[in-house]
Protein backbone atom coordinates (compact mmCIF):
# COMPACT_ATOMS: atom_id res chain seq x y z
CA UNK A 1 0.00 0.00 0.00
CA UNK A 2 1.60 3.41 -0.87
CA UNK A 3 1.32 6.29 1.38
CA UNK A 4 -1.31 8.36 -0.93
CA UNK A 5 -3.52 5.45 -0.66
CA UNK A 6 -3.25 5.01 3.19
CA UNK A 7 -4.04 8.71 3.70
CA UNK A 8 -7.08 8.34 1.44
CA UNK A 9 -7.96 6.02 3.62
CA UNK A 10 -7.86 7.74 6.51
CA UNK A 11 -9.54 11.12 5.13
CA UNK A 12 -12.46 9.03 3.89
CA UNK A 13 -13.43 6.54 6.65
CA UNK A 14 -12.55 9.72 9.54
CA UNK A 15 -10.17 7.20 11.41
CA UNK A 16 -6.47 6.68 11.69
CA UNK A 17 -7.38 3.83 14.45
CA UNK A 18 -5.01 0.67 13.83
CA UNK A 19 -6.66 -2.45 15.93
CA UNK A 20 -4.06 -4.69 17.18
CA UNK A 21 -4.12 -7.86 17.42
CA UNK A 22 -2.67 -9.43 20.49
CA UNK A 23 -4.83 -12.30 20.37
CA UNK A 24 -3.50 -14.69 23.52
CA UNK A 25 -5.80 -17.81 23.31
CA UNK A 26 -6.04 -17.54 27.24
CA UNK A 27 -8.02 -14.81 27.26
CA UNK A 28 -10.46 -15.31 23.80
CA UNK A 29 -14.31 -15.75 25.29
CA UNK A 30 -14.82 -19.87 26.10
CA UNK A 31 -17.11 -20.60 23.68
CA UNK A 32 -14.54 -20.04 20.57
CA UNK A 33 -11.64 -21.77 22.65
CA UNK A 34 -12.72 -25.20 21.71
CA UNK A 35 -12.87 -24.23 17.92
CA UNK A 36 -9.48 -26.08 16.29
CA UNK A 37 -8.87 -22.23 15.06
CA UNK A 38 -9.68 -20.76 17.62
CA UNK A 39 -7.14 -17.93 16.84
CA UNK A 40 -8.50 -17.16 13.64
CA UNK A 41 -11.95 -17.58 14.87
CA UNK A 42 -11.28 -14.86 16.66
CA UNK A 43 -9.86 -12.73 14.84
CA UNK A 44 -12.20 -12.93 11.80
CA UNK A 45 -14.97 -11.78 14.11
CA UNK A 46 -13.27 -8.57 15.70
CA UNK A 47 -12.15 -7.98 12.00
CA UNK A 48 -15.53 -8.24 10.48
CA UNK A 49 -16.73 -5.72 14.00
CA UNK A 50 -14.25 -2.95 13.16
CA UNK A 51 -13.03 -2.66 9.93
CA UNK A 52 -15.41 0.62 9.17
CA UNK A 53 -13.90 1.84 11.97
CA UNK A 54 -9.39 1.16 11.70
CA UNK A 55 -7.30 1.84 8.60
CA UNK A 56 -4.62 -1.02 10.03
CA UNK A 57 -4.53 -4.27 11.76
CA UNK A 58 -1.56 -4.75 13.44
CA UNK A 59 -0.35 -8.21 14.45
CA UNK A 60 1.53 -9.05 17.13
CA UNK A 61 3.49 -12.20 15.92
CA UNK A 62 4.68 -13.14 19.46
CA UNK A 63 1.22 -13.86 20.57
CA UNK A 64 0.99 -16.44 17.52
CA UNK A 65 4.53 -17.60 17.55
CA UNK A 66 3.70 -18.94 21.37
CA UNK A 67 1.22 -21.25 20.02
CA UNK A 68 4.20 -22.91 17.44
CA UNK A 69 2.73 -23.87 13.70
CA UNK A 70 -0.54 -23.54 14.53
CA UNK A 71 0.09 -20.01 15.36
CA UNK A 72 1.60 -19.97 12.31
CA UNK A 73 -1.11 -20.95 10.28
CA UNK A 74 -3.66 -18.63 12.18
CA UNK A 75 -1.18 -15.87 11.88
CA UNK A 76 -1.15 -16.52 7.67
CA UNK A 77 -4.71 -16.96 7.59
CA UNK A 78 -5.52 -13.58 9.52
CA UNK A 79 -3.51 -11.73 7.54
CA UNK A 80 -4.92 -12.86 4.19
CA UNK A 81 -8.62 -12.54 5.62
CA UNK A 82 -7.97 -8.66 6.37
CA UNK A 83 -9.14 -6.75 3.60
CA UNK A 84 -7.21 -5.39 1.02
CA UNK A 85 -8.24 -1.64 1.76
CA UNK A 86 -6.88 -1.79 5.16
CA UNK A 87 -2.59 -1.26 6.47
CA UNK A 88 -1.39 -4.39 7.75
CA UNK A 89 1.54 -4.57 10.13
CA UNK A 90 3.69 -7.54 11.58
CA UNK A 91 4.60 -6.07 15.29
CA UNK A 92 7.76 -8.49 14.64
CA UNK A 93 10.45 -6.26 15.77
CA UNK A 94 12.73 -7.73 13.69
CA UNK A 95 16.26 -7.10 12.55
CA UNK A 96 19.63 -8.38 12.19
CA UNK A 97 22.84 -8.65 10.09
CA UNK A 98 22.11 -7.99 6.33
CA UNK A 99 21.27 -11.72 4.29
CA UNK A 100 19.36 -12.55 7.30
CA UNK A 101 17.03 -9.51 7.14
CA UNK A 102 16.77 -10.07 3.75
CA UNK A 103 14.86 -13.57 5.13
CA UNK A 104 12.82 -11.78 7.70
CA UNK A 105 11.68 -9.00 5.00
CA UNK A 106 11.29 -11.88 2.33
CA UNK A 107 8.99 -13.94 5.58
CA UNK A 108 6.70 -10.74 6.12
CA UNK A 109 6.45 -9.05 2.65
CA UNK A 110 6.53 -12.72 0.24
CA UNK A 111 5.46 -15.32 2.26
CA UNK A 112 2.73 -13.59 4.02
CA UNK A 113 1.68 -10.27 2.73
CA UNK A 114 1.94 -7.56 5.23
CA UNK A 115 2.16 -3.58 4.40
CA UNK A 116 4.62 -3.24 6.69
CA UNK A 117 7.04 -5.02 9.71
CA UNK A 118 8.55 -3.53 12.44
CA UNK A 119 11.76 -3.61 13.08
CA UNK A 120 14.85 -2.93 15.77
CA UNK A 121 17.43 -0.32 15.52
CA UNK A 122 20.14 -1.60 17.78
CA UNK A 123 22.33 -3.69 14.24
CA UNK A 124 22.11 -0.13 12.39
CA UNK A 125 21.79 0.44 8.68
CA UNK A 126 22.44 -2.64 7.27
CA UNK A 127 19.89 -4.65 9.58
CA UNK A 128 17.29 -1.97 8.39
CA UNK A 129 17.79 -1.55 4.75
CA UNK A 130 16.95 -4.97 3.27
CA UNK A 131 13.44 -4.21 4.62
CA UNK A 132 13.55 -0.91 2.82
CA UNK A 133 14.56 -3.03 -0.92
CA UNK A 134 10.77 -3.38 -1.28
CA UNK A 135 8.01 -1.36 -3.26
CA UNK A 136 5.05 -0.36 -1.59
CA UNK A 137 5.64 -1.64 1.99
CA UNK A 138 6.57 -0.40 4.79
CA UNK A 139 9.67 -0.66 7.21
CA UNK A 140 8.35 0.57 11.01
CA UNK A 141 11.64 1.52 13.24
CA UNK A 142 11.66 1.65 16.46
CA UNK A 143 11.89 4.97 17.72
CA UNK A 144 10.69 5.89 21.73
CA UNK A 145 8.49 2.99 22.77
CA UNK A 146 6.02 2.85 25.75
CA UNK A 147 7.53 0.82 28.01
CA UNK A 148 9.42 1.52 31.43
CA UNK A 149 12.29 0.05 30.30
CA UNK A 150 12.81 3.05 27.26
CA UNK A 151 14.78 4.58 29.81
CA UNK A 152 17.43 2.30 30.27
CA UNK A 153 18.80 3.01 26.83
CA UNK A 154 16.56 4.76 24.75
CA UNK A 155 16.54 8.02 26.77
CA UNK A 156 20.20 8.03 27.29
CA UNK A 157 22.19 11.11 25.96
CA UNK A 158 24.60 10.65 23.17
CA UNK A 159 26.25 13.99 23.29
CA UNK A 160 23.24 16.40 22.96
CA UNK A 161 20.35 14.28 22.17
CA UNK A 162 18.52 11.04 23.33
CA UNK A 163 19.61 7.99 21.63
CA UNK A 164 15.81 8.01 20.09
CA UNK A 165 16.42 10.91 18.33
CA UNK A 166 19.63 9.75 17.09
CA UNK A 167 18.15 6.51 15.83
CA UNK A 168 15.01 8.77 14.32
CA UNK A 169 17.98 10.96 12.45
CA UNK A 170 20.02 8.45 11.23
CA UNK A 171 17.28 5.98 10.55
CA UNK A 172 15.43 8.72 8.84
CA UNK A 173 18.37 9.39 5.96
CA UNK A 174 17.90 5.90 5.15
CA UNK A 175 14.43 5.40 3.24
CA UNK A 176 11.35 7.84 2.70
CA UNK A 177 8.24 9.49 4.20
CA UNK A 178 6.89 6.67 1.51
CA UNK A 179 8.25 3.70 3.14
CA UNK A 180 9.73 4.12 6.40
CA UNK A 181 7.33 5.15 9.58
CA UNK A 182 8.50 5.01 13.21
CA UNK A 183 7.11 3.53 16.50
CA UNK A 184 6.79 6.19 19.15
CA UNK A 185 4.93 5.39 22.42
CA UNK A 186 1.92 7.18 23.44
CA UNK A 187 3.20 7.57 26.78
CA UNK A 188 5.89 10.07 26.11
CA UNK A 189 3.19 12.34 23.86
CA UNK A 190 5.62 15.70 24.77
CA UNK A 191 8.44 14.12 23.63
CA UNK A 192 6.45 13.85 20.16
CA UNK A 193 7.30 17.85 19.22
CA UNK A 194 10.41 16.78 19.60
CA UNK A 195 10.27 14.67 17.03
CA UNK A 196 8.11 16.04 14.59
CA UNK A 197 11.12 18.49 14.52
CA UNK A 198 13.14 15.73 13.04
CA UNK A 199 10.77 13.93 11.21
CA UNK A 200 7.63 15.96 10.22
CA UNK A 201 6.06 14.23 7.56
CA UNK A 202 6.55 10.65 8.22
CA UNK A 203 3.93 8.60 9.64
CA UNK A 204 4.36 7.20 13.61
CA UNK A 205 2.58 4.54 15.00
CA UNK A 206 1.51 4.75 18.38
CA UNK A 207 0.94 1.84 20.37
CA UNK A 208 0.44 2.32 24.55
CA UNK A 209 -3.10 4.41 23.79
CA UNK A 210 -5.81 2.67 26.55
CA UNK A 211 -4.11 -0.52 28.02
CA UNK A 212 -0.91 1.12 28.39
CA UNK A 213 -2.12 4.44 29.24
CA UNK A 214 -1.91 7.00 27.02
CA UNK A 215 -3.94 10.29 26.03
CA UNK A 216 -5.25 9.83 22.20
CA UNK A 217 -5.49 13.81 22.85
CA UNK A 218 -1.67 14.65 23.39
CA UNK A 219 -0.77 12.85 21.04
CA UNK A 220 -3.16 14.21 18.54
CA UNK A 221 -2.04 17.54 19.98
CA UNK A 222 1.61 17.15 19.05
CA UNK A 223 1.65 14.52 16.98
CA UNK A 224 -0.88 15.00 13.63
CA UNK A 225 0.72 16.81 10.57
CA UNK A 226 -0.97 17.96 7.52
CA UNK A 227 -1.50 14.27 6.37
CA UNK A 228 -3.14 12.92 9.53
CA UNK A 229 0.89 11.27 9.82
CA UNK A 230 -0.84 9.05 13.00
CA UNK A 231 -1.58 5.68 13.05
CA UNK A 232 -2.92 4.85 16.34
CA UNK A 233 -2.70 1.31 17.60
CA UNK A 234 -5.25 -0.08 20.73
CA UNK A 235 -4.87 -3.37 20.96
CA UNK A 236 -6.15 -5.44 24.85
CA UNK A 237 -8.71 -1.98 25.17
CA UNK A 238 -10.91 -2.75 21.84
CA UNK A 239 -10.19 -6.80 21.53
CA UNK A 240 -11.02 -7.86 25.03
CA UNK A 241 -13.66 -5.59 25.27
CA UNK A 242 -15.84 -8.55 25.68
CA UNK A 243 -15.93 -11.53 27.38
CA UNK A 244 -18.44 -13.70 26.57
CA UNK A 245 -20.53 -14.28 22.95
CA UNK A 246 -20.81 -10.44 22.33
CA UNK A 247 -17.35 -10.03 22.59
CA UNK A 248 -17.37 -8.64 18.73
CA UNK A 249 -20.10 -6.26 19.56
CA UNK A 250 -18.14 -5.14 22.41
CA UNK A 251 -15.09 -4.64 20.46
CA UNK A 252 -16.88 -2.18 17.88
CA UNK A 253 -18.60 -0.11 20.45
CA UNK A 254 -14.75 0.36 22.19
CA UNK A 255 -13.45 0.72 18.41
CA UNK A 256 -16.49 3.23 17.89
CA UNK A 257 -15.55 5.53 20.95
CA UNK A 258 -12.35 6.10 19.24
CA UNK A 259 -13.27 6.95 15.87
CA UNK A 260 -15.65 9.31 16.97
CA UNK A 261 -12.53 10.92 19.11
CA UNK A 262 -10.19 10.39 16.02
CA UNK A 263 -12.80 12.66 14.07
CA UNK A 264 -13.04 15.45 16.04
CA UNK A 265 -8.87 15.74 15.30
CA UNK A 266 -8.95 15.59 11.87
CA UNK A 267 -11.90 17.44 11.06
CA UNK A 268 -11.35 19.45 7.75
CA UNK A 269 -8.38 17.37 6.98
CA UNK B 1 20.74 -26.84 30.33
CA UNK B 2 22.28 -25.56 33.27
CA UNK B 3 26.10 -23.39 33.21
CA UNK B 4 27.83 -26.74 34.70
CA UNK B 5 26.25 -29.29 31.94
CA UNK B 6 27.34 -26.77 29.16
CA UNK B 7 31.09 -26.23 30.81
CA UNK B 8 31.67 -30.01 31.08
CA UNK B 9 30.33 -30.87 27.59
CA UNK B 10 33.26 -28.14 26.52
CA UNK B 11 36.20 -30.04 27.78
CA UNK B 12 35.45 -33.42 27.56
CA UNK B 13 34.46 -32.77 23.68
CA UNK B 14 37.03 -30.38 23.58
CA UNK B 15 35.32 -28.13 21.77
CA UNK B 16 33.58 -24.62 21.84
CA UNK B 17 31.99 -24.72 18.45
CA UNK B 18 28.38 -23.88 17.90
CA UNK B 19 27.10 -24.84 14.41
CA UNK B 20 24.86 -22.23 12.56
CA UNK B 21 21.74 -23.65 10.92
CA UNK B 22 20.96 -20.81 9.17
CA UNK B 23 19.69 -22.82 6.41
CA UNK B 24 18.47 -21.30 3.07
CA UNK B 25 16.26 -23.50 1.06
CA UNK B 26 17.70 -21.55 -2.07
CA UNK B 27 21.32 -23.27 -0.99
CA UNK B 28 20.92 -26.52 -0.45
CA UNK B 29 22.00 -29.45 -2.68
CA UNK B 30 20.20 -30.07 -5.67
CA UNK B 31 18.98 -33.80 -4.59
CA UNK B 32 17.40 -32.74 -1.27
CA UNK B 33 15.80 -29.96 -2.57
CA UNK B 34 13.01 -31.87 -3.92
CA UNK B 35 11.90 -34.30 -0.80
CA UNK B 36 9.00 -32.80 1.27
CA UNK B 37 10.60 -31.66 4.37
CA UNK B 38 13.98 -30.44 2.58
CA UNK B 39 15.26 -27.90 5.03
CA UNK B 40 14.82 -30.75 8.24
CA UNK B 41 16.54 -33.80 5.74
CA UNK B 42 19.40 -31.02 5.52
CA UNK B 43 19.58 -30.01 8.78
CA UNK B 44 19.76 -34.01 10.26
CA UNK B 45 22.44 -34.97 7.78
CA UNK B 46 24.58 -31.89 8.99
CA UNK B 47 23.75 -32.40 12.96
CA UNK B 48 24.53 -36.44 12.59
CA UNK B 49 27.86 -35.12 10.77
CA UNK B 50 28.88 -32.42 13.38
CA UNK B 51 27.48 -33.44 16.41
CA UNK B 52 31.21 -34.81 17.96
CA UNK B 53 32.65 -31.63 17.03
CA UNK B 54 30.58 -29.11 18.29
CA UNK B 55 28.73 -28.38 21.26
CA UNK B 56 25.86 -26.17 20.38
CA UNK B 57 23.52 -25.44 17.11
CA UNK B 58 22.02 -21.72 16.52
CA UNK B 59 19.05 -21.65 14.32
CA UNK B 60 18.66 -18.67 12.67
CA UNK B 61 14.74 -18.55 12.95
CA UNK B 62 14.64 -15.86 10.30
CA UNK B 63 15.67 -18.65 7.33
CA UNK B 64 12.52 -20.60 8.51
CA UNK B 65 10.25 -17.80 8.63
CA UNK B 66 10.86 -17.17 5.31
CA UNK B 67 9.15 -20.23 4.42
CA UNK B 68 6.07 -19.81 6.31
CA UNK B 69 4.18 -22.22 7.98
CA UNK B 70 6.68 -25.44 6.77
CA UNK B 71 9.46 -23.75 7.74
CA UNK B 72 8.02 -23.13 11.13
CA UNK B 73 7.80 -27.17 11.11
CA UNK B 74 11.05 -27.58 9.85
CA UNK B 75 12.46 -25.38 13.09
CA UNK B 76 10.42 -27.00 15.48
CA UNK B 77 11.62 -30.93 13.85
CA UNK B 78 15.14 -29.69 13.46
CA UNK B 79 15.02 -28.63 17.28
CA UNK B 80 13.63 -31.87 18.42
CA UNK B 81 16.01 -33.63 16.57
CA UNK B 82 19.11 -32.39 18.11
CA UNK B 83 20.54 -34.75 21.02
CA UNK B 84 19.92 -33.26 24.67
CA UNK B 85 23.63 -33.16 25.23
CA UNK B 86 23.89 -30.00 22.51
CA UNK B 87 23.07 -26.65 23.83
CA UNK B 88 20.26 -25.49 21.53
CA UNK B 89 20.38 -21.73 20.66
CA UNK B 90 17.39 -19.78 18.95
CA UNK B 91 19.19 -17.01 16.95
CA UNK B 92 15.92 -14.54 17.07
CA UNK B 93 16.81 -11.24 18.08
CA UNK B 94 13.23 -10.92 19.84
CA UNK B 95 12.17 -8.39 22.20
CA UNK B 96 8.87 -6.17 23.32
CA UNK B 97 7.04 -5.04 25.65
CA UNK B 98 6.72 -7.62 28.80
CA UNK B 99 3.31 -9.11 28.10
CA UNK B 100 4.80 -9.70 24.59
CA UNK B 101 8.08 -10.82 25.51
CA UNK B 102 6.45 -13.45 27.70
CA UNK B 103 5.21 -14.73 24.89
CA UNK B 104 8.07 -15.18 23.32
CA UNK B 105 9.74 -16.71 26.12
CA UNK B 106 6.97 -18.67 25.77
CA UNK B 107 7.82 -19.40 21.89
CA UNK B 108 11.33 -20.35 22.26
CA UNK B 109 11.29 -22.37 25.95
CA UNK B 110 7.85 -23.83 26.23
CA UNK B 111 6.60 -24.40 22.87
CA UNK B 112 9.91 -25.33 21.11
CA UNK B 113 12.44 -26.87 23.80
CA UNK B 114 15.35 -24.58 23.19
CA UNK B 115 17.99 -23.73 25.96
CA UNK B 116 18.47 -20.34 24.62
CA UNK B 117 16.87 -17.53 22.79
CA UNK B 118 18.79 -14.17 21.38
CA UNK B 119 17.72 -10.62 22.34
CA UNK B 120 18.07 -7.05 21.47
CA UNK B 121 18.10 -5.08 24.40
CA UNK B 122 16.63 -1.51 22.73
CA UNK B 123 13.66 -1.57 24.50
CA UNK B 124 15.27 -2.17 27.86
CA UNK B 125 14.50 -4.15 31.17
CA UNK B 126 10.54 -5.23 30.84
CA UNK B 127 11.52 -6.65 27.28
CA UNK B 128 14.72 -8.71 28.37
CA UNK B 129 13.42 -9.83 32.38
CA UNK B 130 10.80 -12.22 31.20
CA UNK B 131 12.95 -14.71 29.19
CA UNK B 132 15.15 -14.70 32.36
CA UNK B 133 12.27 -16.22 34.22
CA UNK B 134 12.69 -19.52 33.24
CA UNK B 135 15.26 -22.11 35.46
CA UNK B 136 17.95 -23.45 32.65
CA UNK B 137 17.11 -21.19 30.03
CA UNK B 138 19.50 -18.77 28.64
CA UNK B 139 18.83 -15.14 27.64
CA UNK B 140 21.87 -13.86 25.00
CA UNK B 141 21.26 -10.10 25.22
CA UNK B 142 23.03 -8.54 21.72
CA UNK B 143 25.87 -6.38 23.26
CA UNK B 144 28.41 -5.48 20.17
CA UNK B 145 27.65 -7.25 16.91
CA UNK B 146 29.76 -8.10 13.96
CA UNK B 147 28.20 -6.12 11.14
CA UNK B 148 29.03 -2.57 9.66
CA UNK B 149 25.74 -0.77 10.62
CA UNK B 150 27.36 -1.74 14.62
CA UNK B 151 29.02 1.74 14.07
CA UNK B 152 25.50 3.45 13.94
CA UNK B 153 24.67 2.91 17.10
CA UNK B 154 26.27 -0.08 19.36
CA UNK B 155 29.55 2.56 18.45
CA UNK B 156 28.44 5.73 19.55
CA UNK B 157 29.44 6.89 23.01
CA UNK B 158 27.00 7.60 26.05
CA UNK B 159 28.91 10.02 28.30
CA UNK B 160 32.51 8.28 28.53
CA UNK B 161 31.67 4.66 27.07
CA UNK B 162 30.39 2.94 24.45
CA UNK B 163 26.22 2.00 24.30
CA UNK B 164 27.42 -1.52 23.37
CA UNK B 165 29.02 -1.36 26.80
CA UNK B 166 26.19 0.08 29.03
CA UNK B 167 23.93 -2.07 27.45
CA UNK B 168 26.49 -5.21 28.62
CA UNK B 169 27.15 -3.03 31.96
CA UNK B 170 23.26 -2.50 32.71
CA UNK B 171 22.14 -5.58 31.64
CA UNK B 172 24.30 -8.12 33.26
CA UNK B 173 22.96 -6.77 36.29
CA UNK B 174 19.40 -8.05 35.30
CA UNK B 175 21.09 -11.68 35.53
CA UNK B 176 23.50 -13.46 36.04
CA UNK B 177 26.49 -16.04 34.63
CA UNK B 178 24.08 -19.14 34.97
CA UNK B 179 21.34 -17.43 32.61
CA UNK B 180 22.69 -14.58 30.61
CA UNK B 181 24.87 -14.33 27.34
CA UNK B 182 26.21 -11.69 25.22
CA UNK B 183 26.46 -11.74 21.56
CA UNK B 184 29.94 -10.22 20.43
CA UNK B 185 30.98 -10.16 16.91
CA UNK B 186 34.09 -11.46 15.77
CA UNK B 187 35.46 -8.85 13.93
CA UNK B 188 35.76 -6.48 16.97
CA UNK B 189 38.28 -9.43 18.37
CA UNK B 190 39.98 -6.52 20.54
CA UNK B 191 36.98 -4.74 22.03
CA UNK B 192 36.45 -8.33 23.60
CA UNK B 193 39.20 -7.10 26.25
CA UNK B 194 37.14 -4.10 27.05
CA UNK B 195 34.27 -6.40 27.63
CA UNK B 196 36.04 -9.15 29.56
CA UNK B 197 36.52 -6.19 31.76
CA UNK B 198 32.81 -5.83 32.44
CA UNK B 199 31.76 -9.47 32.33
CA UNK B 200 34.69 -11.67 33.17
CA UNK B 201 32.69 -14.99 33.63
CA UNK B 202 29.87 -14.83 31.78
CA UNK B 203 29.47 -16.96 28.23
CA UNK B 204 29.97 -15.18 25.20
CA UNK B 205 28.62 -15.96 22.08
CA UNK B 206 30.37 -15.17 18.72
CA UNK B 207 28.94 -14.67 16.08
CA UNK B 208 31.42 -13.63 12.95
CA UNK B 209 34.01 -16.41 12.68
CA UNK B 210 34.23 -17.95 8.70
CA UNK B 211 32.48 -16.16 6.17
CA UNK B 212 32.02 -12.48 8.08
CA UNK B 213 35.56 -12.61 8.53
CA UNK B 214 36.56 -13.06 11.70
CA UNK B 215 39.87 -14.75 13.56
CA UNK B 216 39.33 -17.43 16.27
CA UNK B 217 42.81 -16.81 17.53
CA UNK B 218 42.25 -13.54 18.27
CA UNK B 219 38.96 -14.10 19.46
CA UNK B 220 40.45 -16.70 22.06
CA UNK B 221 43.12 -14.08 23.11
CA UNK B 222 41.11 -11.68 24.38
CA UNK B 223 38.00 -13.78 24.69
CA UNK B 224 38.55 -16.90 26.74
CA UNK B 225 38.48 -17.23 30.84
CA UNK B 226 38.76 -20.13 32.99
CA UNK B 227 35.91 -22.46 32.27
CA UNK B 228 36.33 -21.45 28.26
CA UNK B 229 33.20 -18.85 28.35
CA UNK B 230 33.13 -18.85 24.44
CA UNK B 231 31.06 -20.46 22.21
CA UNK B 232 31.85 -19.73 18.82
CA UNK B 233 29.28 -20.20 15.92
CA UNK B 234 30.04 -20.98 12.63
CA UNK B 235 27.11 -21.12 10.19
CA UNK B 236 28.06 -20.74 5.87
CA UNK B 237 31.74 -21.53 6.55
CA UNK B 238 30.13 -25.00 7.62
CA UNK B 239 27.03 -25.76 6.31
CA UNK B 240 27.59 -25.13 3.08
CA UNK B 241 31.07 -26.18 2.57
CA UNK B 242 30.19 -28.59 0.02
CA UNK B 243 27.02 -28.50 -2.66
CA UNK B 244 26.18 -31.98 -3.53
CA UNK B 245 26.00 -35.53 -2.23
CA UNK B 246 28.73 -34.86 0.17
CA UNK B 247 27.75 -31.81 1.74
CA UNK B 248 27.83 -33.40 4.91
CA UNK B 249 31.31 -34.80 4.87
CA UNK B 250 32.15 -32.12 3.25
CA UNK B 251 30.38 -29.68 6.66
CA UNK B 252 32.25 -32.27 8.95
CA UNK B 253 35.81 -31.82 7.50
CA UNK B 254 35.61 -27.79 8.25
CA UNK B 255 33.57 -28.50 12.00
CA UNK B 256 36.49 -30.85 12.25
CA UNK B 257 39.37 -28.01 11.67
CA UNK B 258 37.73 -26.07 13.75
CA UNK B 259 37.64 -28.27 16.63
CA UNK B 260 40.92 -29.11 16.35
CA UNK B 261 42.11 -25.36 16.03
CA UNK B 262 40.10 -24.85 19.55
CA UNK B 263 41.59 -27.71 21.40
CA UNK B 264 44.60 -26.18 20.97
CA UNK B 265 43.21 -22.53 22.68
CA UNK B 266 41.41 -24.82 25.74
CA UNK B 267 44.51 -27.63 26.28
CA UNK B 268 44.85 -28.08 30.02
CA UNK B 269 41.57 -26.56 31.30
Amino acid sequence: MNREYLINQVKKKKTFLCVGLDTDIQKIPAHLKALPDAVFQFNRQIIDATKDLCVAYKINTAFYEALGVKGWEALEKTVRYIPETHFTIADAKRGDIGNTSDQYAKAFFEMIPFDAVTVAPYMGSDSVKPFLNYKNKWTIVLGLTSNKGSEDFQQQKIGEQFLYEEVIRKTSEWGTDENLMFVVGATKAVDLSLIRKIIPSHFLLIPGVGAQGGSLSEVCKYGLNADCGLLINASRAIIYAGHDENFASQARKIAGQYQIEMERYIVGM
